[in-house]
């Protein structure tokens, strides 16, 4: 399957970015559940270019919901969100359609399109296909929080600044849920976007570590072979554009630990058992263990930069040079964070939908 | 689905550390493709324990291939791998069958199977479970080569100690190919298995990083959502017992780096385009570039130790303690990267048969 | 997976009779294939209410495609159709919000989804969502016919009338393409759009048996389980509203054969193996055999009649009457019969992308 | 996916009829169910040929379970179960290596696989291959007992010769369950296998219909699109050698009734609602009503007739004459009425489990 991913709770989205809408369909969430559509215009506000530090390009972004909810509710049959695209710029795209940016797909959606797809801001490939996951996702995190499950996102690093950790989990993540630059600690997000601002203007981009944390999640969730928790969130999560590193737990680092270290002692709490340290995540044999789920993902540097580049014309695959203008984020991690939570959110849906039945989600 | 993966190309595994036999059923990979019994068996080799850094438990691993192999080659129907578990000690399995030993599956299978479930060694948890991956493997491996697709994974770091980095990846992955530990600077294989040597002395483990090469792979295979190249790759390289970190190219290194120098500049050969770097590790937009795919895992150490550690028993879920006993790898790294390759191979060969048809591989 | 149907190449279908649009989304399909809109508005027109024996409800059914065509030919992502419902009555549903109309699936939607659903018009359950099944089914047909793969179906039996069975098939199929009321005999159009009409009088309704043919199928496409051709096509098959049976070749009728007569003998012809007969209808052991393939569906009566039924009221579950008013088909075979066509064409795109490679269609 | 069918609970199937076993692994049915080897042998027992209307060859037909189980119950992770074959004539095939047998997939399977099959006794299209099917089924029959739901399959005609319909489910199902050759009226017996002798004598074969039914399935299950109870049902079914065709309630016979004779009436009992009639086999709108569901399926003659047949030369395709020699079935439905029984329940048993969660047969 290709633009369509989950097994009992699945969503599929479609669009280009320069085409007539970008949209998603969320199959298979119970009935009954309200749709609450502010909820989901914040969520797509969140995803939006804020200040000086987005892209200029500016979207309304209103989300139309053509099926699936009827008297604001669910009706257990696909939602589908549809995003109009309203600011598009007529104009010629002159060498963009030829030549190759680097770090970008265009290559390689060359190589497998053979030149028929709509390379006009990325086409398929562009990160504005994901507001179709933020919307869908904003349903998802609703039907999560119904639950009691609790999902949220911040900037871990971006352009070597670093945000503290996750602490108090249940107001941290209260906090990045309006948060409009999700960082923890308020002095930080100065900082971080001077960073931004200052590679701006030296034409260039920046990139970061995203860390997001859900709690409220059963144990006894996920499988041990191949859909164990961790795959089938990391399938999704690399699907986002420039993510390139996925880790749960303390990830890579736990290659550096001993055992005696790496490994969360268990004990009795008044009514649950818990773990007296989290380095595996709350994920052990691809199986959720009730404790908080940790997630990091990596996100590269927006690849478009206004510095020359070396290139093909892919017309002839000739080696040529290119220098890109138009308008482009300079980073994408504070705008990714909400895509991470809302992609996560359908994951964790269709995981729970499969153990604990479809209506699960309505109880 | 559960323990099944891929879509035209598919694995079915089965089995559990201490039952009646494990093994796996592949499935759609094309006719008339040689079976070579003794490549099988080495790979299955290169999987097994050496030496005093391994288990002291021995299974002879002979695989028998039970159908879908006819005059030496495949039929195009499934092909099933049995290997019979043979050195079972029947023995009184005690406290392990009550007490969760930290780090492993036991408390999040018991949320999952309430008791019923063999765990015994691990039971279907058991990292001897990959044993099916690996015989499968070993013909995807083979059906690769056939067409110029050559993989290769070396334990990067283990124990804090690192090997030096891909250079020359035909010969790199060629030395590989044979190594019983799988190190590119040789120097390194006598520091490595001492720190190994050392953790088990203390009764504690050890794990690493694996870094893996694919060179031959053509560019255009993959998908811009949601089955990216990283996508499935991570869908089941994080089901390997023990991985917490999945990264493609520079991964979480690209998070700091800006733009400028995370782009891989294209650049003409004779016959092909490439780019001058390989931060992106040869897929951009979910889709090979045509460039070695560079995936790095993070394994971490293994949880069997021999300290006292803090647990619960599950039968009534209160505190207690646990020394474990008996035969356990200090570290795995050693064994998994055997199981490495052999996944990401038949991910490979389920992309390449969706891409070009089934009989791609037989021409 | 729920309204999303297909491996390689699928569609995803959303929509309630009476919500803001109904639609579909078609993936996976090769890039480079010319998107033909007159065609699909034709095929439209073919499914849409004709003349007296049809519902007076009158739907432009103005499909807008709203990503995956670019200059005129497919991208290769997805493609997404849309058809606004206009002609919706904003009356009270009065006592078909809760009675449950017998034949329909109103008591079944309750069971599933707890009086959530869209009860309006069979809401999801409608027919009318078949029109998305149709916009992309216009796609794969032309993508079919680049190949030399052409389809027609044609009213076996309607109310009892018969219309004769296909002879040449070559000629049969093109004139089926573009007949309004798909019968091969001509003669037959005025026995049986009487007999629809007389059933129209008396308030009720009528069924009958389709019969579908595929020519230029090439041999060798299918699986021996669990994917036959014939398991594919009637998965499909059977999700048409009012698809209560499906047969291949000489399907019910072999059952009474004896071998020697229900086997095709094979004959060398100039440059391809033919059967001489082909009762069974082109596929054997689940792969097509380069035969034609032939398929009859058998179409239920439409449940809306105008009589007096015995219900429940599903408020309380108690016995009541019903009497339906409103507009409504007296038969819905002669729409049928293209939502067959498209639903078929869709899965033999499936399964060729599958045995030949995702590009095969651009070829 | 080929040899594997299923969302949450799945079978994955292997072997061909001469090679060293086949089986199938049975994955995602909740941990805890009660494994009863001696109903498994009596399954397989049901499917094995009796008396003269059957082959001469005889396997054991031992069923080994490989995995899965753990102290007489499931351990809820992947069930396997293999038979060795034992009954292999390892003589000369002689001619049937080349030439196609007529209504076998001899020559499909040479189109699909080029002449790497292995064509021994119709190696993986055998219905040997349902052995496998079976055993998993057991399994499934069985759970589903433990939840109320009971299947039965009768052989509702052979050779045009008919058994009485379905009158009191419960007593007939429970009839059905034990009885060597499937027919509820018992004077029918032997009118059917002196047809089936008398088909024998001739050198020839009879087909016939199989009448199943299934009772106390809950209402709510099934999907609206595409994934109907009749679609997966029907998939499945077609996935069974010599079926061509399959319908539900009425099904062909619904084509030429009208609507006020289709339509169901609904009435409320005691506890429930039920229909009057059943006309529509206990599904609407592709979903379970709660009344029973009635499926009936074509099984076409046995292709393996004594008989000359004009066939192919595979080698150069050129005309020839083919008389098949050895033992063979001059009917199989008395033999395949258990094969439906068993690939029904696999269905029943997965549409359950993604409905109510993994958990639903444990409780």
């Amino acid at each position: 399957m290709k633009n369509t991913f989950g097994s009992s709770v699945s969503i599929t989205i479609f669009g280009e970015s320069h085409g007539a809408a970008i949209g998603a369909v969320l199959d298979g969430l119970a009935a009954g559940i309200p749709v609450d559509e502010e909820f989901i215009a914040s969520q797509m506000d969140l995803r939006k270019a804020v200040g000086k530090i987005s892209t200029a390009r500016h979207e309304a972004d209103k989300v139309k919901i053509l099926s699936g909810v009827f008297n604001g509710r669910t009706t257990g049959t696909p939602i589908t969100f549809m995003i109009e695209n309203q600011d598009q710029h007529s104009r010629d795209y002159g060498e963009l359609a030829y030549k190759a940016r680097p770090g970008h797909a265009d290559f390689t959606a060359q190589m497998k399109y053979h030149g028929f797809q709509d390379f006009r801001g990325g086409g398929h490939f562009s990160g504005r296909i994901t507001a179709g996951i933020v919307a869908a996702g904003a349903v998802a995190i609703s039907a999560l929080k119904n639950k009691g499950i609790h999902i949220g996102t911040h900037i871990l690093t971006c352009g070597g600044i670093s945000d503290r950790s996750f602490s108090d989990l249940t107001s941290d993540i209260e906090k990045l849920s309006t948060a409009e630059f999700a960082v923890l600690d308020d002095s930080v997000r100065q900082t971080m976007t001077a960073r931004i601002e200052a590679a701006a203007a030296e034409g260039d981009s920046v990139g970061g570590r995203l860390e997001t944390a859900v709690i409220g999640f059963p144990a006894g969730v996920g499988e041990p072979w191949f859909d164990t928790l961790e795959s089938v969130l990391s399938h999704m999560l690399f699907s986002i554009p420039a993510v390139k590193g996925v880790e749960f737990g303390d990830g890579f680092e736990l290659a550096d630990m001993v055992g005696s270290k790496a490994n969360d002692a268990y004990r009795k709490n008044s009514d649950s058992v818990e773990t007296v340290t989290n380095h595996n995540g709350g994920i052990l044999g691809g199986i959720s263990s009730g404790m908080p789920i940790i997630i990091r993902t990596a996100i590269k540097p927006t690849p478009s930069i206004y510095k020359g580049q070396q290139t093909v014309d892919m017309r002839d695959m000739s080696n040529t040079e290119l220098v890109i203008k138009g308008r482009h984020d300079p980073a994408i991690i504070h705008r990714a964070r909400v895509v991470v939570d809302s992609a996560a959110a359908l994951v964790l849906c269709d995981q729970l939908a499969l153990r604990y039945g479809t209506d699960w989600f309505m109880q």
